[in-house]
């Protein structure tokens, strides 16, 4: 297949939304190749993606941000354009557990996650040779409690200075303030190691342990000011019984962790998710 | 919800289809609340499911069916309309085992299989009171390979009489002739007892317990003329370890069976089920 | 297999405990099929079912426990003997939803359930018909906050008049007193709509719906006098997703929470439950 | 924990046989920290496994040997014996695709695996640079049909050479022959990317698009000399569409292949697994 573009779009839902983007992108030669809807009845909200072929399409970006922006101005749609050569710009953030970076930079480098890694930053120097040995800048930010609002606003500029569209927390052991993540709303993922919304907070796999539940699990999900609160992207869960000690479920949440925050990012990297309120609609 | 009605289409794939169906069903008033659409890309077939309310709608059936016609007589689309008001004439067919049969009938009760049970056949007459308690017809056709042929024949004229359109073979342990099969061509449901393609034919858990499998599985399938090779509607599976003897594996079976069955009835009665080759597409 | 006694073992870890107990055994000729033991290591606890056949083996039942008792006293055991020919007497408590009564009835008759249903209670009236076509008295205690203490207190009378020896609250819509739990402790089981502890108290799947979770789930548990806080003896999850609404939800629920809830109290019938603190051993 | 030793036990079923075993590490002061039996009763086998630490435990490897082997020897018992501190020697074997080998030397470096990986062979020098920056050695055996029996030979000089235990097959993408397959016997560890026996043989994913199923699976097991009918150690599966194409079946097989295969064997290392017959027992 070759480069595509996506329309994400939200609005209130009506007759003839389906109809009036199908045809303008068939007007101007555009071959579909996904189309997906979604309406949340209780709120009347209308969810929309579609993707076609570039190859054939009449529009330039430019044009096509023109024209489409008056059709959906009068149909009061909210919208995101992508385009599948142009892939997100994504910083990683990591603290001393490597099991999530190794997954999403072997992931990478094999052509499963269709984004760029611009750098990986860290409040501990640990991961730096990992980090290096695939090309990769690693900066280092030695948060403390004292120093966390100053070394924020370096990672800030240095972000903005990437360029970064996306940041993934892969085991991140800090809490973001919300100034950083207002600077980057529904475009934090993170990876909490419990199903949320059970076990919020620290050390969710000894809260399972004690509370002796049968099942440990993953949840990916963006990062909103409140914590562990965000809209959830993906979940998984697996087994465990009364002979899983900590460890071991430390050992078996590894493989969820890392599957679960691997598909996320990818859901992400397609547009294949749209937030909404504390929630998402995530298109297959 | 109020009563919508469906088209199922598929067609060698071409740009504007979707644009076609929608700017049709708008023109008369539609309001789309679901629409999903698939290509097999190798195939080039365009495969579409669309669901529209039927208050506020212009077209009466035989309108729609000819307006509708015509579009697809241009655009070479093979179509199928429903209407939710009109529900499936559902057949059972059972044969001593009942948990399928109890399992869809109490599924039906609740509310589950939007489907009308006309009809409960079976080769032995062991599960006649349990049919008629839910007051439902019960018929007897003692099967022998000396009068497979006959008693074939005689419930074919039943189930016309009945105005079947979907058979459910409920663990019934009978294998159909091919006439019987043609009769019904992608309208006969079964449940097969193991993940197919493994473990075809005769007594699936002997063979999983005897080849070791840490996992068993039940298929439902739509019936063709090669035994267990039809279109597969759904599969699950569930776990097994060396401690489970054959009987274990039937009653783990057993909940698996059931869910398995009740769920793919319920996508055949819902028209999400688009069988083509040995392969369905499943709209979700 | 034929008749086979169980003794459940729990005491502070020592050495020689495996080699006491079946020592024990075999000087009485018995024929072990079922031995496991777990030792929970932070907590020093040693846990041990022994299952064994009955035949062959020369120990009365009062015997026995003369016997094993002095052993038991010496090693500070706690222990719990059973037998798989005196099988639990239970009472059911509904409420209005049928789908864990009707399926718990249907494992019992198919002889899923080694346990005897004396009877099912409920605070109303309507499952009656359904449980009197099964042979089963139907008794209803119609609480009320002004009520519930003397409708409680005969309940507890019926029970004791019914040799009770568990209760199963199959999606019985009422918090039992702390006078009623303490007159059963860790026989009680409760099915619980959520992956417990996500989503304690009222309407579970309404919760997950507005949380955006990607998986619900159901949880059997031992009732304690914190509500949804007992010891988990199974639990389960299935796939949702935005397209899934409350409704659906529930509908899913039910296939998750029927199987759960089944799985439950099948494995406390065979005495492979083991319930210490606020968690489970799960013999297997 | 500190050190232990696990004894593997299989023998024809007789009263008293745990009592014997655990009396035995009793007298000479061993602390049991896992026991599990099972009995295969159709074929009237008896399996256990027992691990003890060995402080405090009187006897020397030597002297253990000499003293149960009479035991075992008057029970006509099968035992193996294997010590946590010596770890099993491993080769891994791969050809191309390295997503499984990656994973197991990660989980290797981490300490999930407690074996040591004393080389890597390939039919292909391709991996030689990834497995060089892991400190391990790598030999290229050039096999083509020609040379297929003299290369073998070499590699089974070089694996003994390197005192091998075990041989993990990680996308290996040729057959042994029976020689080396009878040189290895239940110790060499496969990955087959399909819930087997489904899809034996090449190119199961394809299989498994062409045939539609709605589930894709891995399995490991022991080779033997019929082709992918060894004793399985472990399977999993994964949900797929119609929308997956064979390349988003190979991607989600690659998640579901390296689990699967690090899971069995971590379970070999462990000496958790009794293959018999075309079974395992799988000690949990």
């Amino acid at each position: 297949m070759g480069p595509t573009a996506v329309l994400l779009i939200w609005c209130p839902d009506q007759k003839g939304l389906v109809a009036e983007v199908s045809s303008f992108l068939y007007r101007y030669g555009g071959n579909i190749v996904h189309a997906e809807q979604h309406i949340d009845v209780p709120q009347g909200i209308f969810f929309h993606r579609i993707e076609w072929e570039l190859q054939g399409f009449g529009l330039s970006q430019e044009d096509l941000e023109t024209c489409f922006g008056r059709i959906a101005e009068r149909l009061r749609m909210s919208w995101r354009l992508s385009y599948s050569e142009k892939k997100y710009r994504v910083a990683i953030f990591v603290s001393k557990y490597d099991h999530c970076l190794v997954d999403l930079l072997y992931r990478h480098k094999i052509g499963e996650l269709p984004v760029e890694v611009t750098a990986v930053l860290s409040n501990h120097p640990d991961l730096e040779p990992l980090v290096r040995g695939h090309g990769i800048p690693f900066f280092v930010f030695p948060i403390t409690p004292l120093t966390k609002e100053n070394e924020e606003a370096r990672e800030l500029d240095l972000l903005r200075e990437l360029n970064t569209d996306v940041l993934v927390l892969a085991r991140y052991m800090q809490v973001l303030t919300s100034r950083f993540v207002q600077a980057f709303p529904n475009r934090i993922i993170n990876i909490h190691h419990s199903f949320l919304p059970a076990f919020i907070g620290k050390q969710p796999y000894t809260q399972a342990y004690e509370r002796g539940v049968k099942l440990i699990g993953a949840t990916s999900h963006y990062v909103t000011e409140e914590l562990d609160q965000g809209p959830i992207i993906e979940q998984d869960v697996c087994r465990v019984t009364h002979r899983d000690s900590v460890e071991d479920m430390i050992a078996k949440g590894r493989d969820l962790e890392r599957q679960v925050l691997g598909r996320a990012v990818r859901l992400h990297a397609l547009n294949r998710v749209l937030p909404y309120g504390r929630k998402t609609v995530v298109f297959t």
